[in-house]
């Protein structure tokens, strides 16, 4: 491998709104030879070390080993290309390895490593010239940084490859594939579907969709954006449909092939809004998940959980000097402590850098725990979490208080404003354990808060008393963060008791459901089976309710979950087993989805 | 007094949106008397107070004495009306004293309240009906809630009483303030001056100009939005200027006169943009800052310091029985201590809360003190702050490190993207003392997550690790934040050493300027007495520029402070006396405003 000389390096990154970037050495002479410092993957965790590294040793030597074409590429700017809103390619990869070799980290694209040797410290890379030749190389060194990412997953469906070889199937992983994609777009395709409903696939679809194609979306699951709670998801899915996409949510992609000329994605399960069992499909884009790109380094003795590689707090893998961040670490989630592989930039981005610190740098801190916090648009929604959704708390044996709330982003009375559909779990001992929130506005602003109160340990009780900016523009005095909070204190200390939507058929079995919005309200939609009290008249009704509820349970609720909370604490101060329905028929109908339907009448 | 009775009374507030409503009474039986509680002040402070002692004990009388026409009005909304974007004055106050008796809160408009006599525990309001007649009117209390906020500070300008009594000089505290200002707007007035740059001042001579008016504001100060430091306040003053206004600053209004039929402000000192020094003023809005209201309690012996009321962390006053919120209470500043006036809304929110959970629940939190987090929208900027700024720190001889960054606040490579401009202090442990930001995207969220940070106790450290959403529209994977925090870190540790745009004038005299850009940019504009040498070619001409420096200080500079702390750590390690200039030339031209032209070639 070849060691550049720092004499005549000097330059910072090109990319001047970087404030991280690395540091000139100045060729100053140094005991014994220098430090040999390989890294496997030249995206965010990979040269977010080599960067850091750099800064923190002039001395080292790192060379950098990717099977790409391009470096330190923005994955997520990637759909952005399809539609044109990004307009030139250049900036999905606008550093090259010519940008990084003046901070003297030596780059090689299209080397693809196949196999790591722990004893002899070797890596061995299958290098492709740009003529295609290929030949193997082995680079040896004293320490080695795994950050090799992942692979689209290919679910197994009838027709996919030739698809893929036909170049009419696309994975969105690479710069290459995004130019593919367009191109695809550009030459006349009309039609498209995506497998897959997860962040990209999101992306994916509605791009696609910008770009004046007729678009459809498989998800198997029961609603796109898996991570998210389903009453933070289904309004997603509603965006979607609003933008034209056909949202085929509980449905698999069983095969693909050609009727004559027109090629079609065929459906298992789940046949969506529009019945359709055949999907046209002159664009295929896969997006079914990733799987850690490990291979060669779990056969090499690197301990994996999954693929996903197992590193210690510090990036340290089982094998001495072989180290690991990004998309292909099983990392410790902040709040449940199971592993996880958490594919986002940011962490990856952290891990880097912390890697560099603990291998060159003193004090080093830990990785921080990963949060996943994340956000994503989808027309003129945003969706963004942070912290452990339900299934995670659930998964763990964490128990956990829910709340749901639908204030307004800006002060309620600026012209045109929306509510804000937020979710808030917090432990037992008031702590914050996760958010959700999808809305047009304001949703990432309330998240980014919340995954900074995660991070910090804070509960209800800070949340209430967070300072944050009031202007009628930009919230309320009591910001939407306060009220979770208040309505956190209000669940823990007992004087709110909620029940939930996904168990609405249950209660509706089991107890009186009192609706205790206005009569025309309760005439115009309500839940079957349940009888109306407007909480202006509960008082005076109390005799006629405890008659009706012979002793059982009763079970509130109105719009948003505000009206049914007073009412509770007048039937539960007048004995009654009464609980209010969590963010109301709002949240009602945005986690049940389609499936709300069978129980409104 | 009047007692509603609570048997009929079991209505949850109107406003549906609010998830802090009072619980209603059940007119269930209390040995003895219910306590009186009286609340003088009927807005942010009293009536959150208010709301929140009904819901925690349905027994006590409430009594809430206000001077004014409306309760539970909103202060912050008042400019959006002058201009028309609230179109409808109903929804600047929505509430009225029906509203509040549904939670036997007993509202007694037009009752400005005179005297307190703390030995007798009354206080005496002067109530006017309807009609006109006034008559004094004494309340018992068993604890009284001082929330008066302040009155407009009218500043000693020749004539300007006789423009008040004419119904042509405006204040804007009320609604009805607001009613009279768009009433004379739209009766013709084709020209304004607002006196005042505050939070205030700034959005009434937006909103003026939004409607149409030839719109000048004179500020005392040198720049607008006194608070922020000038290289968060200057951009804002040219987003003004943009917008059409003449922003004079370091001037002063000293007389209002009619020339002819011609109403004018005679300008003394600054006399801004365009050299005028009389501004024609068909309308003026005078918006000079508040004095506290508190004339009868300060009489009646509650301590008070400059006029504002002290209290303790609970908001008791030294006066058994007497508590005190909102605007007109010296509040103790979470970073410096100092005890201030911050007439905030949410603030006051909190603390009549929190004094409602002091005076009748258990186990009630302090309220918390005041970050000061403000935001304010001026044409397409967003302006915002929280924490200490530069003054605040200095006045409480806390040292600090400030650093300043320009950030994306989405992906670079979205179109049309401009940068956040962000100031951040740090203490020397490392911890967040304060930070302000300004940019059309993204600045009040970048608080808001700081704010948080501040009030959980986070430093440098921390803000590198917070895991924030992050998506090509919303961020990037190091955000703004993220980065912050590492500029932090690096002067913290002293790899970073900074010089700053405020001494630059000295640091021109005495030490060598080195500007590292390249030499297009250095031709285009320069600092005076700088000379160039590009950090590409800072190592092969370090002889040189020892030469040059013969032993004395170097300081470097650059567009953004990027490139110049890459050059500081090479001139650095080579032994030289270096520093970076802190955000570069862009926070040089905005933290001196006017004043840089003088300094640059």
């Amino acid at each position: 491998m070849t060691s550049r000389d720092a004499q005549d390096q000097g330059q910072p990154p090109a990319d001047s709104t970087s404030q991280d970037g690395g540091a000139p050495g100045d060729g100053a002479g140094q005991d014994g030879p220098p430090r040999r410092i390989v890294v496997v993957g030249g995206v965010a965790g990979g040269m977010s070390f080599a960067a850091r590294a750099r800064r923190l040793d002039r001395h080292v030597r790192i060379t950098v080993l990717d099977r790409g074409e391009y470096v330190s590429f923005s994955n997520c700017g990637l759909p952005y290309y399809v539609d044109g809103e990004i307009e030139d390619s250049y900036h999905l990869a606008p550093r090259t390895p010519e940008t990084f070799a003046q901070q003297d980290i030596d780059v090689r694209l299209r080397h693809d490593v196949v196999a790591l040797d722990p004893d002899a410290r070797t890596v061995t890379a299958r290098g492709t010239s740009e003529s295609g030749t290929t030949r193997e190389e082995t680079f040896e060194y004293d320490d080695v940084v795994l950050s090799p990412g992942g692979n689209a997953t290919i679910p197994p469906i009838d027709g996919l490859q030739a698809g893929f070889d036909a170049g009419r199937v696309h994975t969105l992983r690479t710069v290459d594939d995004s130019l593919d994609l367009r191109g695809h777009v550009d030459s006349g395709a009309r039609t498209a579907v995506v497998i897959g409903g997860g962040f990209i696939g999101v992306e994916a679809a509605e791009v696609l969709a910008r770009a004046g194609l007729d678009v459809a979306l498989v998800q198997r699951s029961e609603h796109v954006l898996p991570p998210l709670e389903p009453e933070t998801a289904h309004p997603v899915g509603e965006e979607l449909e609003r933008l034209g996409i056909a949202v085929h949510t509980g449905a698999e992609a069983t095969a693909y092939r050609h009727n004559g000329d027109a090629p079609v994605i065929v459906l298992g399960g789940g046949t969506g809004p529009d019945g359709r069992t055949e999907l046209p499909a002159d664009v295929v884009v896969v997006s079914a998940g990733i799987e850690p790109a490990t291979g060669p380094f779990e056969a090499a003795g690197i301990a994996c959980q999954d693929g996903a590689i197992l590193a210690d707090p510090h990036g340290r893998t089982n094998v001495p000097g072989v180290w690991a961040v990004g998309d292909a670490v099983a990392s410790v989630d902040a709040v449940t402590g199971e592993r996880r592989v958490v594919a986002l930039a940011g962490p990856a981005n952290r891990a880097g850098r912390a890697v560099a610190d603990a291998m060159l740098g003193v004090d080093a801190r830990p990785i921080p725990a990963a949060l996943g916090t994340a956000v994503v648009r989808a027309g003129e929604l945003t969706a963004a979490m942070t912290g452990a959704n339900r299934k995670a708390l659930s998964r763990a044996s964490i128990p956990a208080h829910t709340v749901h709330l639908h204030p307004t982003p800006q002060a309620g009375y600026i012209p045109g404003v929306e509510p804000l559909h937020l979710v808030v779990h917090f432990g037992q001992d008031g702590r914050l354990l996760g958010a959700q929130a999808v809305g047009r506005l304001g949703a990432d602003k309330r998240i980014d808060v919340l995954a900074t109160a995660l991070r910090a340990g804070l509960g209800a009780d800070d949340l209430v008393d967070l300072d944050l900016a009031y202007a009628p523009h930009y919230g309320s005095a009591k910001d939407p963060v306060n009220l979770a909070g208040m309505l956190g204190q209000d669940v823990l200390d007992g004087s709110l008791r909620l029940w939930y939507a996904e168990d609405a058929e249950s209660v509706l079995a089991d107890s009186l459901v009192v609706d205790v919005r206005g009569e025309d309200e309760f005439a115009e939609e309500r839940l079957r089976d349940s009888v109306n009290i407007p909480v202006d008249a509960l008082l005076e009704r109390l005799d006629e309710l405890r008659d009706r509820a012979d002793g059982g349970p009763v079970r509130l609720l109105c719009s948003t979950g505000v009206k049914s909370a007073a009412a509770h604490r007048i039937l539960a101060e007048a004995g009654f087993d009464s609980a209010s329905l969590s963010g109301g028929l709002v949240t009602l109908r945005a986690a049940l989805g389609p499936g709300a339907d069978r129980l409104l009448a």
